[in-house]
């Protein structure tokens, strides 16, 4: 999917979640940081159908168990995310779960909507509470600065140790009508498949069932955000949602026909280019690094081996060095635990520099020269067994991982 | 069998391999390094019992290969082991492999011993031919300098970016007769469970079967070389070899008695020894750390968990930074994979620092403390939901290891 663009199927926009029709945001200051933006709303006119993706971390902190739970007890609607950062509200047990739901009041009480119909979550340290009295007050500030202009300032305020807001929107046609998606994500440290310390919130005025929205976000899912990985840690508080309100106005798509398909292709746009932006703002990384595993016999092994490079500290600390060090990218496919024939695997980093598992010629300096000036890198993985294929997306390991991470708490 | 040591069942001595009857070493600089000894050579006066373990990664080196087949068709017999640091010899393919069997040869010629008698290895970069004139006269040298006093020699040819020899010897009474057991190693990076660049040599002048030798290095290796993880990189050259020449004069051992049970402890306490010495050197560690995992509902859940927490970036750089961040090594607990029961969980760090899955009030500042004088960090994991327990041994994550690998080819 990843030649959509040449398509022209759809128009690409800078920002954000408020793009699609009857959609508001807000990101203000409520006290929980220091300086910094820590609270968002996103609110949509129309109780819109939802659904999201959640952590498997044993350790799920309580704002997932809270939205897992009003998604069920709504069938899959909801009219508002409240977000904080600064504190996870993980391994806060019953008086954290306790308090996830007293933000849920808030919310239900000032902005007049069911309790049910809204989702909250939370990034930032583990093992803290909540600080109520401020999300109270701030959450008043951000009712009150909603509007269709804020996706930007709910993108800053969902930060943590990023260092750039990540938001994007598309909008395509649908039999004549515009539809839009709009996107905003945060990531940073503890970044690993199977969702991370990585919140991912997806909106659209797009009509459609339920149960087909669900399954496009798994979809898309599975081959975006659950392909990067910063450092291969899986948080407790990962969480992608995706509201659609139908304010779109196109007819209710009810069957996977060529209509659901260009509404994946679009959302799948909009999750990879969220995805890569995380992943390429990875604690302290100078490089995003996408590996593709091509001709695997699986598509599992495929994802296997691309994940295995890409969580590989060997090979990101190489590719920090500009050090075209092949042999550490084919360790790291030879241990994935993915069947590899190697006296076939061939590797292309920039070019192909092996053929049939032995080293080519190839100029060192040409490599590193590449390595040097390239903000993405790409390795190629040809493994000349099947037909499956998978990518993944991760950053190099430098200096400042280590600063960042040794600092933190 | 952490308490061996007050048991006072054997005695432990500083070094080394020749410390059995009838082993010799010695270790050279034959020029494959710029500087460093790069060629061991170990040889036993009587053809050995020996048995071996070997990495799992898909692309297995070259020299494994060969010393698997000649294990084969010795069925478990070495007299000479030669090993080389500065290249792997790994993913060289059939020229790589001839190479590997032509070092046998010069073995095989200059020492008049079969062929099949004789193990390789090599460790050090990968994609690289063995430099075959600069062995051969090497190994020359080594076998004029072969003696019963080279164990040390020999542990220090075998290092690459470690930054120190590491080696143990002890020696126990078995029904009246001394019986040793001597084991060098090197490690640095690369290095996790499954065998790393890492490789193992214990020699022993014990008289035993094979089969029961066999046994006795599984059981050992799968709960000390294979608990180790200094960046969760698999190597294609790990391996850990044992040979047992039977001049201690014991009476043969064949079955697992009491005799036996004596032997695998005085053998686990050679690999725990070996094996902790490897983590602790990882590359640019400043600290060792230990996980152990308590009271799991089986043995493999204790060990995902051991091994998650280990390998968690953040847990070392947590570490590395002095800083007491319980719930990084929670949530390492909560997406190993393994049954976790979040409201049971107990974390020791010093002192308890969360009961139930809830931070306990603790000083930081203690903590903060104690992980600045230890050089060996413990972190205990009580899961209160069964019996089975596993350790496992890492080392933080520091600027160091960045600097080496960004720097390595």
């Amino acid at each position: 999917m990843s030649d959509v663009l040449d398509k022209k199927d759809f128009q690409i926009i800078k920002e954000g979640i408020t793009y699609p029709k009857g959609i508001k945001a807000a990101g203000i200051k409520s006290g929980i940081r220091f300086i910094k933006k820590d609270l968002a709303l996103i609110y949509s006119e129309k109780i819109a159908n939802s659904c999201g993706m959640f952590t498997k971390n044993k350790f799920k902190a309580a704002p997932l168990i809270v939205t897992e739970k009003n998604l069920s007890l709504s069938k899959g609607k909801l009219q508002a995310i409240l977000i904080n950062s600064g504190i996870a509200n993980a391994c806060t047990g019953d008086k954290g779960l306790a308090d996830a739901w007293e933000t849920v009041s808030y919310v239900s009480d000032d902005l007049k909507i069911n309790k049910e119909h809204i989702a909250v979550t939370s990034t930032g340290k583990i093992g803290e509470f909540l600080p109520l009295i401020k999300i109270k007050t701030g959450l008043k500030e951000a009712i009150k600065k909603l509007s269709i202009h804020g996706g930007t300032e709910a993108a800053e305020a969902i930060l943590t140790t990023d260092t750039e807001k990540k938001e994007i929107a598309v909008s395509f046609d649908l039999n004549g009508q515009e539809v839009r998606i709009g996107g905003m994500a945060k990531g940073s440290g503890m970044i690993h498949p199977n969702m991370a310390t990585m919140l991912g919130f997806i909106t659209s005025d797009i009509f459609i069932k339920g149960k087909l929205l669900q399954d496009a976000l798994k979809e898309v899912v599975e081959k975006t955000f659950n392909m990067i990985s910063v450092d291969g840690d899986t948080s407790t508080n990962d969480m992608v949602l995706l509201m659609a309100n139908g304010l779109a106005g196109n007819q209710l798509i009810t069957e996977k026909n060529d209509v659901y398909d260009k509404f994946l292709e679009a959302l799948y746009y909009v999750a990879e280019y969220l995805a890569k932006c995380i992943a390429k703002d990875g604690e302290g990384a100078t490089k995003l690094i996408e590996v593709e595993v091509q001709n695997a016999s699986s598509y599992n092994d495929a994802k296997k081996i691309a994940k295995a490079v890409i969580n590989s500290p060997l090979v990101k600390t190489a590719i920090f060095g500009k050090d075209p060090n092949w042999g550490r990218i084919l360790a790291a496919a030879g241990y994935s635990g993915a069947v590899v024939d190697t006296e076939k695997v061939d590797l292309y980093l920039k070019e192909k520099i092996v053929e049939n598992g032995q080293p080519l010629k190839f100029s060192r300096q040409a490599i590193h020269k590449y390595l040097e000036i390239s903000d993405e890198v790409k390795i190629l993985i040809d493994l000349k067994m099947g037909k499956e294929s998978a990518i993944a997306w991760g950053c190099d390991l430098t200096y400042d991982y280590v600063k960042i991470n040794t600092k933190y708490s």
